[in-house]
């Protein structure tokens, strides 16, 4: 690299960033973090990109963490793999990004070069992956550092809205991905969703994409069943009972769904699942399992069902953003609190609390 | 109907049939069967053929009902569902075949007019599926009926082998749908194939039709892997000392197969194929389970992966003859033991002690 | 057969199919038709039933035929491929409909059996494909002969309504199946419809299963534009400045359209195609042509593009059924004119200038 | 960038590359090259890398350039877009190589970041595409620049023989994707490969991995096609009558190819693809046309036929690698005639005069 180059990489940092500090939320171990400073990022290597972050919201995997059910997860860690920002600084090997762009942060990381990004599997890039929040500090802070940066971001669109656009980073992608693509969901067919939550509903959303003919939407909670309504599903089953395969094999007059979608992460909701699959049908799982579960193969051998797993890539993102920006897709719809960033404390007991608060997303804004 | 059309109908039978009874392999309750008398089949529907039995074999299921594993197969059913024969007698629906015809009988009875047969899933046939030698008469007989003809017999080629030919009513089908193509093995993938029966080994034959660049094989039984190592494995691992997992794992550095593909039927070979698979890779079952499996869900939510099940549709039934006919697969390599179909009961013998016996597949003849 | 089969068929007759004539269209070579006497259909192969129409329509393929463009079509002829109606008879080796099933006519008559039916190819049937009202006696009539009754009948939805369901036997499987499926329409593509004609809005429809996030509809004529815009289309040009390839190319930035789908036949039409398709982009024929077309190899040779051909298969008649009584299409709105069909000349004639008329499907009554 | 990463960058390059000028064959307008002096090449993008050459070939499109068919390539081009050789220098931006790694070039330039290289069509790079020997200089020289290294280098195996892997840089990739992909060539299969020079040869050699029943080559070169038979054409067939399309269909029983491959590039091949074509079937284009061809819409547009286009994306080059190593291809019969790159005219002259020659790929060797 020429002296010229080296000014060129330099000349590439906007002159905000000039302060060494920043605040960030820190994880300090199982139950305990705090909005507190922070070095802000440098460019550690070529690929990388340095946002200053202006929104940013909470994942039900923040929560986990904040459990310590993520022991990947150290002390010292900022939180947060979800965020819309503005590029500060990028690295010498960035081609596709520039200083003052406005940015959709993926909350995957993909170098775009190892074998499995090749695939489009980004989710196990050899470089990246879900390491934002994770393994490297994440995006619930005023700056966040991108690696990979070319792989990671995504063009904020002209008139896009950010509150809308952040849902990209997650948790769109997670529903659409693994829950309707793997699922494959097909003009006319019959599907249910296991789980209302932000990531069920998500599917729901993107489900209808493709036209099913019917959406059965299956959980405890009647509150997230009412707003399923409103989102598109064509039936409400609340498995309160214990008896919501039932109720769909009734429904069904005895045949079960095309496509049955686990997004909530259980050995039971997984057993409904099996138990509703139709002969021919597919079982895509999007919840985050932290036990086996007990598959019914001397029921399922002889079904020809498929069932899949997937953490999500990300690949769909601009597939999304077209969709989004058709009108086709409105992902504000999914955001039901705000907070300033400086409450993020607060916006945390709010979603902990989704249930008696009637929470879904939980959006946070620096402004 | 016409007098004339009856005339045309009764026309469509061979002279041969004029005897009343038949020999046939007729089940009688656990651990018990007998080569004995019984009423030839008639029409009994417009669809139905009446074949003449000229070469069968023996099927690893048949072996399942013998021990009463398999309730639905009930005292006096004629077993067998695999055979080569000649028409004798077709019902008035039948418009793809003719008397004198001779025809591979497929295991799957397809209607070709229910949702499940237009999807291709034979083996879900509302009026059809597998139903012979098991909820009606099969086909160890001197004569069999087969309901649905034209959706479940195929034109036996000129230049036909019997031998050969008569693995494609269940076993190569079943291999190459449940196993090759639901596990899509594609060029240069590295699979590995649990289970080295007959099954086993159409799985690893029926394969190579799409050139993956390594073929693990895992069995207990060295035999039966050097027999794989003839027929194209490319690397044999006995799992008896436990560890067959960690070998594949060592041989593909850690990565894991693309395809694992089960042909056993055992939550242990299950298991085997849940611990080798790669991120993004596929288990395709084949065997036949009585048992629940563990999933594991916990490793396995985020791995990309794919698991299918299926009972064979016999949809590639015409693909494969026309494998077969170009000389690229030579089923005939199945073939261990010959029998005439009068010494059945020793053919059953062998069959049961396959691996002392070094049997593969076993043929029936009807002289 | 035994005669107790003979009279279950003779029994599966309708008391009212007692008289031996009815009025029919009838083709009496170029230009000349007349809505006149012919004796009753009746059963002549163990596959066909006897349908009394209750709801037909008019193709523009009819006004082909009657222009002399099809010679297969000869005098005599009951024109006609589309309609609904009630089974008064069926033959032996019907299994899936009885008399008084109200019933969906397909356009294209599938054996099911042969090579062609078993990959899903109807059009290409050996014992059919496209034949009624065009190498036999069609719709247009107050009977109808429908040969392999078992492939080329849907069961008429309890819920429906025959103006509406009629769609189906072509005009909606055909924009689906040649213009949507062929094109691999996806969620968020830009993609065009070159012609708004009655085949163009069943592809506008349908297109609209999977999302698209842009949809260019080309015509000459405003008013079928104004249509097209109510159905769906979000943008609207007219050709009749020969410029539309042009502002198609303006409009996306030179890119081109991720599917271009050709629904008029003509060499100009699919030449505009050719000129908007994108790279990596499919061509999708419908329109039915009478002559070459130059294709510009020499400029689409290194453009990753495909170019497809389809006469409809009606595969998917028993999806587009979920989908209709789903709510999500609507087919009744291609219906713009009414008549009783001993009205059927008048209804021709409004056909004949639907663009004066303003016409779109004009559906025939039989009360 | 800091002053130890510029550091770390300079040390990334290799001791070898001091001299200033090096040897390469250039281009000087219609006619006219030479191999003569011209400077090395040096880094001008942080995703570049210098390559030292050992092995190179020469590609039909060369002799394109060299009659002055293709005016993108000014006086002054060093040509050739195929090679092997070894890593002298690396820009910042490239992760996946290092200096002293042996690697093939591919004939594409990927930047793996863009819209289309997302989407896997390398060929369509908004920073690449195919340039190497055509809008930027080539490979038939002592060095070379390639740009985009990550996406446009692999990395040449261990047990590796440089004749057999610069088979990779294109005609592999090419006959496979532009051929056997996008004609979905499957087990089974009759297909026809219409042109038996080297990427006719390239294409059969590799529709093998999927197993097809028949291979029809035909060519008017008889020498050619005995090679095709040794490479595995099951019939040849000599068009040197203006009846190979007639041969072809009498041979199919009338049923024409279920995939015909057009490996030349004129009018008249692509005409015998259209006649010979089965219903259902694919035209899969590989050939480089320079005129219309007429499209015979008339008789296709009810054939349910594709079309394919492609300039070759070399997404496949890793699978290819894989089956190269397996020994289930070897591409070094391909290789016909080897050359001291210092003979590289010599070299153009015996593939310029190919028929003559027997010449199918020449090497050159760079020691």
């Amino acid at each position: 690299m020429t002296t010229a180059e080296l000014e060129l990489t330099t000349a590439r940092t906007s002159a905000q960033s000039t302060s060494a500090t920043m605040k960030a939320l820190i994880y300090h171990g199982p139950g305990k973090c705090a909005w507190d400073d922070k070095p802000r990022p440098t460019i550690n290597d070529p690929g990388d990109a340095i946002v200053r972050i202006t929104t940013s919201t909470i994942c039900g995997t923040d929560l986990h963490i904040l459990k310590g059910d993520l022991p990947a997860v150290t002390d010292g860690r900022i939180l947060g793999h979800e965020g819309i920002g503005v590029i500060e600084q990028v690295g010498a090997g960035v081609s596709e990004f520039h200083v003052g762009d406005k940015v959709i942060i993926s909350c995957v990381t993909g170098c775009l070069k190892c074998d499995f990004c090749r695939r489009g599997m980004y989710s196990h890039c050899r470089h990246g992956g879900w390491i934002l929040g994770n393994t490297i500090d994440g995006t619930q802070a005023e700056y966040v550092r991108i690696p990979q940066a070319d792989g990671s971001l995504y063009n904020f669109p002209p008139d896009g809205d950010e509150e809308a656009m952040v849902m990209l980073s997650d948790i769109l992608p997670t529903g659409f991905e693994c829950g309707v693509l793997n699922g494959q969901v097909k003009a006319g067919d019959t599907i249910a969703i296991v789980g209302a939550g932000p990531v069920g509903l998500a599917v729901l959303l993107t489900a209808q994409f493709y036209s099913p003919a019917a959406i059965f939407m299956i959980d405890l909670d009647d509150k997230r069943l009412a707003v399923a309504k409103k989102f598109g599903a064509t039936t409400l089953i609340n498995s309160a009972d214990g008896h919501s395969a039932h109720h769909v094999m009734e429904l069904t007059a005895g045949a079960g769904v095309d496509v049955a979608i686990e997004a909530v992460g259980l050995p039971a909701t997984f057993g409904i699942c099996q138990a509703i699959v139709a002969a021919g049908g597919r079982i895509a799982n999007v919840g985050v399992h932290g036990k086996p579960v007990e598959l019914h193969m001397e029921k399922l051998w002889d079904r020809n069902i498929s069932i899949t797993t997937r953490l999500v890539d990300t690949v769909t993102t601009p597939m999304l953003l077209k969709v989004v920006r058709s009108g086709k897709l409105q992902p504000r719809k999914l955001v039901t609190h705000r907070f300033a960033i400086n409450d993020i404390m607060k916006a945390y007991d709010t979603f902990r609390n989704a249930a008696k608060e009637g929470a879904l997303k939980v959006v946070l804004t620096n402004s």
